[in-house]
């Protein structure tokens, strides 16, 4: 049984999605594809030498009935959109993050979804696929540190381009960590707040980097996590978590260890690709083997809404120096009913 | 395009496989299996869900217009006659090792690939393909340790049941460090000794365990290897190469680090299957793609025969307790052929 | 040249130090002790074999002609008064921490040092003196990481007695932070908020544990540090020190590493003492050392000072969850004279 | 009680035992010297400001009424001389490695010191003192890893000056080795093997470097150790015992964690001198402490005998390629009550 996908945006994240599902795993084809702009996706069509239908839009691309499911992967903007016709559709869709560009979006697709009465999108948070942070996860609901109590955490990229303004801090950098961590303590969100430390003389004048953000969750777990976007030695993720009788770290990536030059070491990556490509093949592989026997297993529209919440107020504690209290109303009965299925409650 | 595959022997190794390349991998079709117990080979279709035909014995499989290349996952015993005609019948061969349980075996082997005028054997050495490994041998050709002068390593198991013999200790588990050490160095063996230490007393009374494996390479390389199968701790293996003006390290899977009772530690692995699931993964992906371009990318019938010749001047050193030449004869041009196709050379 | 010592109060620390001073550390006598309790010291000059006179009390012991110079280790009450007799009989005197037990008390000392017009006092916080901090804050120093920008640490300990109240998790516990860190950033605090976060279930009922303290510097350092004096597992001291180009971690104590069961491990020390057991021979060689060229080398009456100023400010900032100011005054001149004759201008 | 102490030859190690005995240990003091180069002998005096008469010749010195205990520490070739001479006095002498620089050499002291009937003879092999030598053997007594079956291990110099010759990595260098590792087995030697990897091109013409010693014990247990002296990246001494049911490696020095430039890394040292430097205070302490009371506590003149013997095979070995022998005959019960007296049995 094949899972026939179309793809809407077949810019660098569609073409990977297209490539990885086309070349690397098992049980999904690429049948169709559309993009804003025609000629790109011709050429990807050509250049990855798929046998798939060109549409005019993504609209039509996703009424066709040799659609089984969809990949939105176009401009931030157009999500919701894509992904509330998908619903209407009542095809199965995996929306790269975010889910829309407001917390209303979000909602919007979460009622829908709802009203649809099947769960029917995945939100692209590919971390929680990471073996990392599956791992820690595991420790955790071992037992063998007791309750979490603290995290501690560090978001580091190397650099930024000149276009990286300091909302993008909260939306695209710190945006993975809102998702993972909720998702590893299994907790939500009541509050944050944002100190700025002293300003590294690598960032542009206009950047405040680092920043560090301070969470408070539900259980009251604190989190203080670092986020540096300019700390010049590499891309570099890092979570602790404390608990009542022990402490657990996500694992570094794996490396050669050198001895050499009066120093032992091992490389530090500098590329973020580098660091979570295993997460994109198992999330999208995932999505497939879930999809195909009628479930979604992965972040849901509710879990996009929530990161769209948190990340409202994390801005606002940015511009504010305020503690923000984050507010998401009750999640409804039917995203646990996803977990029900999916196993996890 | 997909490659049809045949897989002769359903046993662990061969469902192990039809699984992966039916669920896990791209580009690959099992189309055709057979085992001498038929109702095996009859349930492993079922379970597996596939659509494949069921033949009486395996040359039957081999000659089958709809199997493109096979795959040989039998008894050890019968793989030279399976791959000998996988060849007559030119059709790409992936072996589990070894490839025959003689020297002479493989050399027949050898012998009918050069007649044949074209690669078309494959042996499963999946070390090689195994992250660290490739990692560290990154690191030995980027210059950075100088030319290799040592390796010292370990590979060790728990345990093993009590119908491992002795001869085991070399043709089951040292025969791994024998391929992939040549391969990391680009370099053949010229000698073997083998010492015995203080035995351990967790080993069964027949079994002489640990023992030290000395190899010497034609650039005068000294490896010395322990082998110790019943170490109680975990799977652990080891390789450090001691080069010109540093030292790498094979890198250690990762893991949680865990602050807990008074130990800082992350875990050892208790299960070899654990250890290399992800090479076996990028082995056979690799031999789908390489053989639907007419290639042989990976361990030749030639890497088949040298481990042969080694293992039994490694049991010839076990036994005697001299140091025994490795004599290999040279290289066939063919299978410098091979490495130039496959971009080696 | 023998430095003759007098010892005041010989309770557990005092019979340390008369202990590391008699068998130890070489350039100093122990030539008079005094306690409260005269029972105990007379034990501790026999079973030391000291040639020791016993005073009464210990303004005696600090006019006495055969003192040179003079070691606090009475009850912390009592530190003020003995400080201030020494200054006033113009000997060097090494005081335990607290130098008192109020800022006020501290800030008489170091007016009257000022007055005396020479120093004399040094306060007992030995983490200075660790080498582990010594090397990071070499590294720091050395530009390897550019400037600091934030610090995460945090200061664990396994378990405390009943006795331990609140307020001792910062006069007690997080003083050794506030006194080492800004020797290690070579700065002031400005401001400090302290959050709590979820309580672990093995502290007693009447103890917020643990606390995350969140200090600001003049050089606008970000510091966040984790108090947690019941986690289980370990006597556990971390810093990272986050700089403009790198990040530098303080050195955890060096251990056997071991494979067993299972796991790679090194051990936790489970016992502050032994944690910082040769801080204290360093740090009292080199007072003595100092001391007999006549110089104050160690943390100051001023740090005794700032200490206890910074350590008001996290108490206030405990109990009323605010961002609390911390006010110094200017670093009188006297005490840049005291740094820059210890070589540290 | 204070230790006086002659010693004998005043060149760099000399001056570093009297520089650490006057200011950095208890309970000793040095009260004379003497030097073939009887100016080097005054300067020393002078510039460490000491007050110690000033001897023609070792064995004035050693005759001394004065003299309590004697440090040998000049040219190799006049050690015996000087330490039976100390026996003849009756004094208690600590003598820098070799003993004497023959076998019947050493031998002649075993049988002076045994006809005196009191043990006065230490040998400087300073590695039993060291922190992480010492943790090793408690972890190997502790049975943790079970019994010991094999030992891996490395002596790594960076670089070796012109005048290193072949024998030196044996007398020199690996001597070291000898010494440490039986005391950590608590086991003697009865072969040893060694063999000659590819040379490396940073070592002059001369030298074959690095060389690989294969030690068999009377316990059974193998011995693998690279000795490496031009190893470029650093001084590095690595040593891992592998036990029944567990393995144990030496602790690395403590370092500073290092995140910069795309490595994490700690610092490897370059200088001998900075990784055993604590060895040598612990030693001499040790050593005047037992003196004192009238004890003999560390490597005896057997130990010293042992080396010679184990060394003087290791060279044979080197020359030959061949298996040798090494035979001891019986240890002297005179030595088993040394080992009584110190606890040790």
């Amino acid at each position: 049984m094949v899972l026939k996908i179309g793809v809407i945006g077949t810019g660098a994240i569609g073409q990977d999605h297209i490539r990885r599902i086309t070349n690397t795993l098992s049980g999904g084809k690429i049948v169709a594809v559309t993009d804003v702009n025609q000629e790109q996706a011709k050429a990807v069509v050509k250049n990855q030498n798929l046998d798939a239908v060109i549409y005019d839009d993504g609209h039509e691309l996703i009424k066709s009935e040799d659609v089984d499911a969809v990949v939105v992967t176009s401009w931030g903007p157009t999500h919701e959109e894509f992904v509330l016709a998908a619903i209407q559709a009542g095809k199965p869709v995996f929306c790269e993050k975010p889910l829309a560009t407001t917390a209303e979006g979000c909602k919007r697709i979460v009622d829908a979804e709802i009203t649809h009465g099947k769960p029917l999108v995945q939100v692209g948070y590919m971390r929680r696929y990471d073996t990392g942070y599956r791992a820690l996860k595991k420790v955790i609901e071992s037992g063998q540190i007791g309750e979490a109590l603290m995290v501690h955490c560090a978001h580091r990229n190397p650099t930024v381009p000149d276009t990286y303004t300091g909302d993008m801090s909260i939306v695209d950098t710190f945006i993975h960590e809102i998702d993972v961590l909720r998702w590893l303590l299994n907790d939500d969100y009541v509050s944050v707040q944002i100190v700025a430390p002293r300003k590294t003389s690598k960032a542009l004048e206009h950047l405040q980097d680092p920043i560090m953000v301070l969470l408070e969750t539900k259980q009251g777990v604190r989190i203080d996590a670092e986020v540096f976007v300019n700390c010049q030695y590499g891309y570099d993720i890092q979570c602790q978590v404390v608990g009542e009788t022990g402490i657990a770290n996500l694992p570094e990536p794996s490396s050669v260890v050198l001895r050499s030059e009066a120093k032992k070491s091992t490389e530090i990556l500098v590329d973020w690709k580098d660091r979570f490509i295993d997460s994109y093949d198992t999330e999208l592989q995932d999505w497939i083997n879930s999809t195909l026997k009628g479930e979604v297993n992965g972040p849901t529209a509710w879990d996009g809404y929530v990161a769209a919440v948190t990340s409202d107020a994390c801005l606002e504690a940015k511009k504010s120096g305020n503690i923000v209290p984050i507010s998401l109303g009750e999640r409804p009965d039917f995203y646990y009913k996803t977990l029900t299925a999916a196993g996890k409650l």
